[in-house]
């Protein structure tokens, strides 16, 4: 068994990352913290999140010691601030700790991305090149050596899960950038008072055009240009993914169907459609990536579909720790 | 023309109220303001709610000095916090202004409420018993000679409409208090950052059980006990309340239905239902109570519901002003 | 191993079910089916609920020959039509199956009743006198004895686990009925092209004023008269239930709590709220009902929300399953 | 003051063309009409949607001769299906009446469009051709003079309204489709009773990919390629559409800013947005198109947001209306 802390516990995907580890039969729940300053530290889990009330009752402390904290257990998941993960992590990872990060900061291992798109230089550059990206469809081995694991964003697993069976099999247009119009539900923007996602405000509206994070990590990954725009839509769960690509002259549908299920024939967490397309309620709630397509001559549509707290947060960490420790890839994430 | 002012007119209800202003025959829109501190301040109406983009961009002038504003304007709506009502009052009363209060500052005359159920104790007694309570069906004399209104809360203001004429007619068995379930939009906790309010938090839930402070106005001024649980339901606008009484025993459907169209028979903004009952979507956006019933044996239960904004704030707030000064009652509400 | 049929299974409790049997370590999900007319035969249930994809892919049957399945099978859940589950059952019992059966068809033992509430004549007054009532927190001996098991209705669930205990007690003052106010999700109207479900019509608003089915079903079982009104809330999914009660005079808040903990301590699937009260997002996707309660002088009110496909339909069938055949009685209902 | 007759008034279209007509001026409501085989005949419409009892209680006429109709009126307003359009607007041209239908039957006027997109052979070429297309602000000419004008689609009004201008001004580069995403309110698949619209099964999802009848409309009356995705969405009204361009290299943001406040400088209904970007909240029950945008070098992203009933559909009928009879061009469309 596993000790296992998890910082930022009362957010959204703390939430869910909670709820799997509590049922994970290779781990123990050891404790849920909060940063010291949080108005949620020392309250109950389940008062914040009574669905929980009676499965997960434990007390939400207050990080004031994380080196302590670390050397009293195994796995340490961080659904903590960028700049928090950024100063968390090595403390963690010096005592041995296996680390998975949620947060941005550590996926892209280039120089200068931090300062270009996060607004602090990074001090980790040891760290930095030793992350694991973890895109458990396609990153096994290095998630599986890895000390610490950087759990990729949402918009960027639906996006990657889309484009790069395409990209690798070489059926992708070079002379025109795929375009990416995603909508993802409001819990992406974190459990906190905003007027931006306070009730009456949400509507389906595009947002971060031309200068969302998101954008730079994809391309870094994918080592291919997109044009990729986000939405905010009026539902909690989900994102839906709307990507325009024209093929290579020659491309058909056989082609785009081949690609899809070499790439992901023997993966139990994404499903290809082969007949209609995913929507959000495929996939709310579920660690699932869904993926649909249509061919019209050159064009291609690709509709990719993840729960942005699951598959785009805490069910790809739970994922990754499963490959990083050798259980089987779907422990305690699916239920059947 | 009238000169107005409309102070805390960034929130819900203020838009509301600009609104209606703006296209009022007989009234000028003279200005907009906020509380100096309120980061709004500055900006156009049309940024914060871009449904006015091109109809009213007017600027949200920080309230630095009441009493200078008091001496332009002829009108004021007070669309603020309860405190802040009470202290601003006085000073646009002072200088002659006609106010109409959207809070709950002047809304009971009787001594010693707001030490009870609002925590301060009301400085200003003479104001207080000079008030009108502008319930607009049934106050139009004393709304018509008064300085002060003070336009009732939104649940009251269903209640009130719902059970008043079965009241006035003694149709209620008294050995028994009226239950008021009564479910409101979102929009009626205001525009603000708000974990409570944030898309993903709400989810239908009472509140307030046994100590909202709309039950003892309700009590005050039906001179009845009643029993009022509310609820925050998932969706903007609206109120909707099923209210369950006992009726004396000789009384049947056509009495309820009697007391009903004799008190609103003349009352262009009340609309009873002589079958069917109404919903949230028979009254959002508009300025109307809806009113349905059912009776059986000794038991009645009405449906009562407005648009909590508009009859529960805006729509009759000047309603009243359009009693005060003689103008007709719907002036500017209905555009039809 | 115990061969299941599930008819009725494209609907939302059929969902449920089938996912509930489908991970049961006791169970077998032999075959689904819907009846021979139905648009569903011949589908895969994961075409029409798309979350299933690769859970259950399993194809809706066409209930041609009811006999010849009663024979293959050991275990039949009927969520189908109340004539329907009236016509079926006993072909079902006379083979010798357990039967649970979700509609209204068994579910009180009185004679007339069907009569009078749902416009037929029941046929089967052996069946009807031998059919457990599947409340399972109370009726455990008779669940456990019985061929045929009658689940409860969804508002009739809540409804009388939120009032039981209290009548138990002698709590609740008899001169005043308990006041139910109940909003459902919209699946509660089942899964069915209609304009009354249609997403542009929604909008909370109360339906079956004094004429709800489960207004009888309740007093048939509790022994004691109540007000039950039901109402339509924009959900998909919940049941929340505001019950308002007179006390006797000297009963006090620790009365009413410890009449709600003597019921329930050893009860997994009902939660009582020793602070704050249940929401819809309390339960919704859960198995539980959760029941939370304020006190002021002689008035009570209780909260009671549920999951209506759950713990007002499958889950409980299941919890009824797990009773009849001495399994763990959460089995398959909860994954912690 | 001219008579007018909506026929397929109970529809969602219907409404908003009955309130728009019944409040204008210069227009009398004659009557309302509903196919003779419409279960809403004989109904009022304030029956079905509750919204405008007091306002609009006329009856639903069922249309059994339309040629006696046609005497009786001036204008027609048709919100009916295609072919019923395609048969009815002949027969009350025929009588002298000035036609505006709300389907896609006279959109487009070159042969062979409606055998290849609609399914039928179009057997009134004579009226095809003398047909406006009612693009208010593009059109007016045309429309100003014509007896029948096709109002058009609800996304095509968008997308047009949006690139137009850019192609107007030799903006877009020819080598790349301009890619149009639009999520529609549920509004936009009609009022009727469908398992596709019912409440718990609307979710965000693609439909209609490479196939919607829209496309070739957009394409028809821009002279330009396009991919147009639709989605469907969990609101009922409005319609975003986010379009991704590629700009001529020398393209700036003040070219862009320049083509489309010259084509919108005087007209009333197009808003332009110099900073931000609109949502569908910004639209909804507004007759507006709002448009917004952002370059980065040789990209553009075009926001436009419409109501899809009334800037899609009923607004922008009546919109036709006044510029065919030379009234004020936004007469009882807007309220300020």
């Amino acid at each position: 068994m596993l000790n296992t802390l998890i910082v930022g516990a009362s957010g959204y995907a703390g939430v869910e990352l909670a709820t799997y580890i509590n049922r994970h039969p290779q781990m123990t729940l050891t404790a849920l913290a909060v940063s010291a300053q949080s108005p949620d530290a020392g309250k109950l889990l389940s008062d914040l999140h009574p669905q929980l009330k009676g499965v997960i009752d434990l007390r939400l402390e207050p990080l004031n010691d994380a080196a302590t904290w670390a050397s009293k257990v195994d796995v340490v998941f961080l659904a903590t601030a960028h700049e928090v993960s950024h100063d968390l992590a090595p403390v963690f990872l010096a005592s041995g700790c296996v680390v998975f990060d949620l947060s941005g900061a550590f996926r892209v291992s280039k120089p200068g991305f931090y300062d270009a798109f996060y607004g602090f230089s990074h001090q980790y550059p040891h760290w930095l090149s030793q992350a694991a990206y973890g895109l458990a469809e396609w990153n096994h081995q290095q998630i599986a050596e890895a000390q610490l694991i950087a759990v990729p964003g949402c918009y960027p697993t639906a996006a990657q899960l889309a484009l790069r069976p395409l990209l690798e099999a070489g059926l992708i247009n070079d002379g025109q950038w795929p375009v990416i119009n995603a909508v993802s539900g409001v819990s992406g923007a974190g459990r906190k008072a905003s007027i931006t996602t306070s009730f009456c405000e949400v509507s389906l509206q595009p947002y971060g055009i031309f200068n969302h994070r998101h954008q730079p990590e994809i391309i870094s990954h994918l080592g291919s240009s997109v044009i990729f725009t986000p939405h905010l839509g009026n539902f909690s769960r989900g994102i839906l993914e709307t990507i325009t690509c024209r093929l290579k002259p020659t491309v058909r549908h056989e082609d785009v169907a081949a690609a899809f299920h070499n790439a992901y024939q023997d993966k139990p967490l994404v499903r290809i459609y082969d007949k209609g397309v995913p929507s959000i309620k495929s996939v709310a709630g579920l660690p699932y990536c869904d993926i649909g397509f249509v061919v019209q001559e050159e064009h291609l549509i690709v509709i990719s579909a993840i729960d942005n707290l699951l598959k785009g947060a805490a069910s790809q960490a739970v994922q990754c720790l499963n490959i990083r420790f050798g259980f089987p890839e779907t422990e305690s994430l699916v239920y059947m």
